[in-house]
């Protein structure tokens, strides 16, 4: 699993970072990216074969190496193949369908951690008992 | 601003730390306590003059030196004086009484930016227009 994470240093085209990430993609390996780092596929043309989304669409329309405006959903995460890409208010649906994405649990326990954190722990208790 | 992050070390009796918080508690810094780290301020009765919450008073009862059952709150976060407490599931509660209780920006520019990250992109630009 490689998770690429959001922030401000994704304005970079340093070499190593590049066949890093190219060789992930070629090996199929479970990629997430969140906020900047989905800039950064779009601008490396990375997101072309997968349907996805990002921050904002706008952004990516003047980018040469970005073709896939007709795959953009405008959703807060988006699950294609073994890519998740999400806005940068998504952490929730990010670390759902990246947690689908690696079956790192069955469905229902994902969404009911998930349901956890979105409605905090009183409401958890009133539908499914305490998780401790 | 102290901020004591939630996790799993908060098992410790070492001498540095508890000066370090009493000393925080003492110039009545602002300071922000979640999940695990509230845990620790039940047990070194740090929690008796705030009306306060944390992950399960259960599990305080038992404590020699947590007698403030009585100031706890079933909710996901609460504010007094200088004091955030706030359960394990409550990221976005507890940002949003830390910035408070700072003063970090209007209550009202508050408020927009947690709605952002709990109903998401694209609810937000549907009632505010786009954060960016």
């Amino acid at each position: 699993l490689l998770i690429l994470v959001g922030g401000n240093s994704w304005d970079t085209n340093d070499e190593l970072l590049y066949s890093f990430i190219t060789n992930a993609f070629n090996r199929k390996i479970p990629i997430g990216a969140i906020c900047g780092a989905v800039d950064y596929l779009a601008r490396h043309s990375f997101l072309n074969k997968f349907i996805h989304t990002g921050n904002s669409l706008e952004q990516w329309l003047s980018l040469d190496n970005y073709t896939a405006l007709d795959k953009f959903l405008t959703k807060q995460a988006v699950k294609d193949k073994h890519l998740v890409t999400a806005n940068g208010t998504a952490v929730l649906e990010f670390t759902e369908l990246v947690l689908k994405l690696i079956d790192f649990d069955t469905v229902g326990n994902i969404e009911k951690q998930i349901y956890l954190y979105r409605n905090g722990y009183y409401n958890y208790c009133e539908k499914y008992g305490s998780p401790y």
